[in-house]
Order: structure tokens, then sequence, then C-alpha cells
């Protein structure tokens, strides 16, 4: 007899999309792949017998320290023992649930938010109060969950006045600010992006980061830091969880942050942005709307009114045909509306097989919309 | 607000002691630390672009197949699909706990047990069942959690025909079996290390290994293999917890499996606990009982009955002589009675550390006795 939980335990879509990603000749703008053109050359002769022994669960204190500092530049405050190291920031989410949810709480999440954040929460039996940068609506919950900076999946980059508006908020109901921020290096065009949790002045908040999208995934490495309060009852978590994460992964990254990295991540990056927007104007401007995101590595796409559809009834033909994208519908709580809106990465796909793709996935779209018309015609 | 598990969420005793085993000088008995000496040394050239991308939740297939086939030769008969790599076998039992166990749950547990398995099902809300191996109690429960061989702390390897009596019971009362199997491969002395999951006809049923005490610690890699109704369930809650482990790890690993692996691990150990035996033999032979174990980390040493106290109440004056050891009473439930017991790690120090450290440990025990006898006589 399973606990009454697993209920709530659905297969997350991405994942689903990953698997099919793989097939040769497959163009994909579903997933974050970080570009594999742009993983660090890391220093593996750094690693040393002391690296394969147990450690703290906190994390290497080098590696908390270099996360701290760079958090106090960025004007978040905290000191190393405020520092929690994640065994991706996924883990951060699981952590942050068992702290705070149970059947009946209610969590305030941006709508649309990040799926895997959703799924975690879902499966503590998290009820949800969907807000937008402009109107934050803390009251009445126990966590508010943000990615204020280049948001997963809109690409959306808060405002300062709607940061301070979110934490102004927070701080008023008391409810527990969760800020994720793991795009937050992969800025193309100038934006504020001081962390909310630098404004909050009573309530407990806990900030993430996360290694994987500016250096490597496959480490497996983030981390949190979060108000004193909250530091011992993290440690504890993070100990029941997986007693300490990788001491590979953590030597090898803060090897890195010490030395001068000199890949042209930002630039690489930049074009692909670049080079999307020209083919999405291209092959999009008639059938949806968007902005160009300021960092990150999504577009999002809200089809025009003509166009409108459940976005996931396109995806088995689109990947027949070679293309696989995230529908809108993934980011919203179970039971939501469809969308009409699809999310699409852009740093995976070369410049060429993007513009292919996407005009590829347009015609999907404009033939499923003359389907439907002649079928309404016919009725 | 918390959520209400967070009034179960207890420090590890293992955890506080494990800070102060860095001391210069310190004799540690305390942890479960591998011999750094031990230590494999791992091909780092393996180690390729494509492993710093994100991965499959379920693990990458080479090593779930070296898994599969592993467990196949031990009679645990299960295909690659049945196989889900884990951050580290705590994080087997996180899964296992969301799975299972809610609060009224009721689990049957072996006393005493690992303790940082109490505090991930405390977190849960578990109620315990304690059993010993002699006698299973799974009626009522909806998991038995077993560490059939070289069990922490006791050492104690089951009999064939503890095995089959522990599967026939779960069998018969339907209590899912957790086979917790980190030491397997640390066997010194001849003994049936069959899997109890290899028994089981009827319940669904969990087995898991570590890749940390026979290889390292510190890549935090583990397994779990399961009934196949269980699986799709597992991927999604380590998908949710993490979204899968690191990379690199499962790349030394899985390359280290297929290389001859030429150190004398066994040797090293079985060398260790024999002449930790000889030591306790000289120095805690008119304090305390024990048995010598066949595989594993631990000797689990009961006081005589003049001896009789809460070992918790030693620790303090033990470190600061430079003795450090394990309470037994840290592996019973919580409001259990105390318990006379410590266990003491064999492998950390070495041959004439762990003979001066016993001397003093020793020393202190009898101390405390007179001490008592003494204030008894007084009063």
């Amino acid at each position: 007899m399973f606990a009454s939980r697993i209920e709530n335990l659905v297969e997350s879509p991405v994942r689903e999309i990953l698997k099919i990603i793989d097939r040769p000749g497959m163009i994909s703008f579903a997933g974050g792949l970080p570009a594999a053109e742009c993983f660090p050359r890391f220093d593996y002769t750094s690693l040393q017998p002391c690296h394969l022994q147990y450690g703290p669960s906190e994390g290497d204190d080098r590696l908390r320290e270099q996360v701290a500092q760079s958090l106090c530049e960025r004007g978040l405050r905290v000191e190393l023992d405020q520092v929690l190291i994640l065994s991706g920031s996924q883990q951060g989410i699981d952590l942050v649930a068992k702290l705070f949810v149970e059947p009946g709480v209610r969590v305030a999440i941006e709508v649309p938010t990040y799926l895997a954040a959703l799924q975690a929460f879902d499966l503590f039996g998290a009820q949800y109060c969907g807000f937008i940068a402009d109107d934050p609506k803390p009251d009445g919950t126990s966590l508010t969950y943000a990615i204020p900076t280049f948001q997963n999946p809109t690409g959306h980059c808060y405002s300062s006045e709607q940061r301070q508006s979110l934490a102004a908020a927070c701080d008023a109901t008391g409810s527990v600010i969760f800020e994720d921020d793991p795009y937050r290096d992969l800025v193309y065009d100038e934006c504020d992006r001081t962390p909310v949790c630098s404004y909050i002045k009573e309530v407990d908040w806990v900030y993430q980061g996360s290694f994987s999208k500016s250096y490597a995934p496959g480490l497996r490495l983030g981390y949190l830091a979060c108000s004193k309060p909250l530091v011992q009852k993290f440690v504890r978590l993070k100990q029941a969880a997986d007693l300490h994460s990788c001491r590979l992964s953590q030597q090898l990254i803060s090897t890195l942050l010490d030395t001068q990295d000199d890949r042209d991540l930002i630039g690489f990056y930049q074009t692909r942005r670049d080079s999307f927007q020209e083919s999405l104007q291209y092959t999009f401007n008639h059938i949806a709307e968007w902005q160009q995101p300021a960092g990150g590595l999504f577009y999002w796409l809200k089809l025009k009114p003509e166009f409108a559809m459940d976005t996931r009834l396109l995806l088995q033909q689109s990947i027949a045909a070679g293309v696989a994208f995230m529908p809108g519908e993934a980011f919203y709580p179970a039971g939501s509306k469809p969308q009409s809106s699809l999310r699409l990465n852009f740093s995976h796909a070369t410049p060429e097989m993007a513009r292919h793709g996407l005009g590829l996935l347009a015609g999907i779209i404009e033939t499923a919309r003359t389907g439907r018309v002649q079928q309404s015609n016919s009725v």
C-alpha cells in the first residue's frame, strides 16, 4: 500500500520528450540543455584521494565560501554558514517542499512556472495560488515560489520595482519566499538581476542557484542560501536525503571558479538567441506573439487567437516530423485550461537547424488550424 | 510555518561526531568511513564531454546493465529496466520512505538498525515494530526494512534459514521488503549472502546496494533494484528529487567495474578486523561481550551487567580523551531505553591506534563504573 501522496506523482512531460530528442535528426526545442560546445574544460588533475571520502552534509567549505562571496557581490549578504551545497537545484525544491508543504498548504507560484517544481510540490500535496510579476499574491500562502530572473518558461526578467514589490508583499503577509535563480548568469541584455531575497526584511527566505546552466548539468551541483533560522533544518533534511553531494563535482567547480573562465558562453548563447529571433520573425510572425528574452534559454510563444489550440495535441505530429517542443500546458498546475502556448529552447539547435525546425513547426500549426476550420465548416 | 513532519526532524548523532573526528590525534571508532588506503585508482581520463550533459533519471544504461548482471550472479534475477542508479543509498531510503511511509504507517525494523534510516522514516511519520533475525514480525506493517548481511550496527549476517524465513513472513503478511545491502562485498568469513529479495514470491520488494563501502563514498553513488510494479514510481520520485545522479561518478564506477580491480581491499579489512579482535580481547574482555563479525565494518559491544550504563553519557568524556565511538542508543527508535552498547568501527584506525584507543575507552568505562559505585555507596 502506497502513501497517499503517491496519487499526486505524475510523469514529467519533459522527461518523456527528453527520451525522444536523442533520435538521430531530431531538432529539439524541448529541453533546457546547455550547448555541449560551451562546456568548460574541467581540471580532473585537481581530484585527490581526499575527495573520495565522505564529506560534510553542508558541502565543502571552500565552495560554500565561494558561493557566499559571489552572492554578497550580487547584493545578497550571506555568510558561509548560510550556504548549503545541493545535488543540483532540483534537490533544493525537494528540500523546500519537505520543509513547508503538506496537504492543505497553499503555495503562491508564477503562472506559468517550472514544471518540475510543480511536480515536487504536487507530491507533498500543495495547493496553488497563481500570480504574475506585476501582481504578487502571497496572502494566505505559506510559501511563494518565484523565478524572477529569466523565468522558466516565459523568459521574463522582473524589473527593479517588481523585485521590491514581491519582497514587500512576502514581508507583509509572512509568506516565505523561495527564489529559484538558475539562469541568472546567462544574460544578453542589461537588466536588474538583484536577488529578490536581498530586499526581504522580515520573513524567512530561501535563494537557490545552479551550476548546471552556466557550467555543466552532468555534475549535478547547485546550492541554496537561506535566512539563519532555516539553516539547521535544511542541513538535516539534506542529510536524510543523500548525506552530502558528490565531492568530485564540488572540487571541479571549486577549482574552476578560482580560474579565469575563458569560454565565451554568453556570446555563443546571445548569437543563438538573436538568430532564433530572426527565424521566428520569418516563420511565426503571423501565428504567435512573443518577447525577446533578455537572458536564459527560452522563447515563450503565445499563439494568436485564430490559432488557439491545446498545443499538446500537436506534439506527436511534430515529433513525427522531426521537431520537439514543450507544450505550454506543462507549465501550469494540473487541471488548468489549454494555454495555446509553446516553450522553445534556442540554445541547443544550430541556427540552420533551428530555422528549418521552426518552419516545420509553423507548418504543422497552420495545417492543424486549416483542418479545424474545415472540420467546423463541414459541421 | 513548517510542515508538521518537521517536528520529527532530528540531528543525527553520527553527523555531530563526524564533525569532531577530523581533529588532529582523534582516534575514531565512530564513523563507517572506508579506509582511504583502499580507495581505487579511478580512470579520470575516461571522462568525456558527454558526461557533462543531462542524463536519464534511471541512470546510464551501461552501469544499470552492470548492476543487473552482478545481481543476477548473486541470485537476484533482475533486468536492466528494474535498476535505478541512486545518489548514494541514503537516497534510496528517502525514496522508499516517500513511496510507503506517512503518519500512522507501521514499519518493521531490526532493533538496533541503521540510524539514518530511522531519521528518514521518522521524517515521514513512521511508527516502528522491532524485530530480530530469528523472529521477523511483518504483521500489520506496510514495509519491512532489513540489513541481512553484516548488519549495521550489529554485524550480524542472516543464516540461510533466517533469509528464507524473513522472505516467507513478508510474503505471508504482504509487507513490502526493503533490503539494504551496502556491506555485502566486505566479507571475511564464508557465509550465505543470497539476497532475501531473491526468495520473495508474492509481495513487492526493493533491494539496494552502494558503491560507497567497497569503492568510494565521495562519489555518492548507489543503486536500487525493485519488483516491476514499483519501477515507474521510483523513477518519478527520483526525478522529482534530483533529476538524476552525477554522471561523472557513474562513468568512473562503470569503467572501474569493467577493469580488473587489483586492490586487496578484503585482505586489508580482514587484517584490521582480526587485530581489532585481539585488542578487544586484551582490553574489553571483562567489560563487554561481542561476536566477531564475518564482514562489514563494525564490532557491536554489549556491556556486561555490572557495567550497564547509557553510553551516550560517556561520549563527551571519551572525545575529550581523544577517542570517538557510537553509543548504541543512536540505533534504536527515539524513546527506547538505554542499551549499554557501543558500535566500534574497526577499519579506520591503524592497529596501533585502535589498541591505544580501546585501552583509553575501557579505562573511561571502568572509571565511570567506579564513580557510580562510590556514589551509590556514599548515598
